[in-house]
């Protein structure tokens, strides 16, 4: 996220934009990554549960990544040619949802939009928050083909450690006492 | 999966095989799906907060599930060879979980496992059941890299409808009962 965690509202929808899924486009992800017949082969697909060609939910979920990224640089171009410094992000470790109601077939056109559904400091490293992001996307008949819920690390703007923590970082420092405390900070 | 429902032990681990990520790969991977300059540009993500490439998270799931889909395909080639019939999967509704503990970088070799630890019948589906698969993968320090648990659909071998479904059934074919009944069934 390129806002700073402390201006995240939570349940703003930032519109990631859309993307139409091309048969061409759905077979070649596949042959990489998910050769199953009803990814791969149009004519054979005709007989599956699907009834046709239908995209990897994998290829969905790389997709809407995409997109966010794309658009979360293009915001934070677009902040720094304001003048205004954009907020940090960390490393995901994971998601917590991935969700696919309904299929995207050749030619649906997928517009995916983002969300934070929660954010708290991190208990594992100061001065970053977490953020609990949401991805959601409906197909041109405004039908929900993918959810998605994972965690970002977000950077703290206005992050100050705690009285505890600012006296052992000054006590480390000094020589003998420092290698004795380096492993309770 | 291509045992029967019936048959799925859960925990029993199947080896899917192991997969080196080569620098070219994951950087070919990250241009179309997550262009970030830690997963893009090895000089740049020197600097990152994981001090070299890596590659992306959906890279690395993505690899999983072509290592499931090749290593069952073959399963169930070798069942067919043995005069024996495979179970039947269905789609994947989605999944509740996707770690990575901790990054691949260019020449890691992964390893991928996946086992069963759970399944019911489907509340929704007469005649299927849902297994509960998680993948996990370590690379070759044994340390791991990725973790995710996802829902697939598998076909019942010994399903049978109950009563209530199979008067149900025989009404539908009568001419004038049926289509009134068409709803409820």
């Amino acid at each position: 996220m390129t806002r700073w965690y402390e201006n995240i509202v939570l349940d703003e929808v930032f519109d990631l934009g859309e993307h139409t899924f091309g048969e061409d486009e759905i077979i070649r992800f596949a042959r990489a990554y998910d050769p199953q017949y009803f990814h791969t082969d149009p004519a054979l697909a005709a007989h599956s549960h699907f009834g046709g060609l239908v995209a990897s939910g994998w290829h969905t979920a790389a997709v809407g990544h995409r997109k966010m990224v794309d658009a979360l640089e293009a915001e934070e171009a677009l902040l720094r040619g304001r003048g205004e410094e954009p907020g940090i992000s960390g490393p995901s470790p994971g998601g917590s949802k991935i969700e696919f109601p309904a299929p995207v077939r050749p030619g649906d056109t997928i517009r995916y939009q983002l969300s934070v559904y929660d954010k708290r400091h991190s208990n594992s490293l100061p001065g970053w928050g977490l953020l609990f992001n949401r991805i959601a996307a409906v197909n041109q008949r405004g039908e929900q083909v993918y959810l998605s819920e994972f965690v970002g690390f977000s950077k703290l703007r206005d992050y100050r450690p705690d009285l505890r923590r600012r006296v052992l970082l000054a006590l480390i420092k000094l020589p003998l006492i420092g290698p004795l405390l380096k492993r309770a900070a």
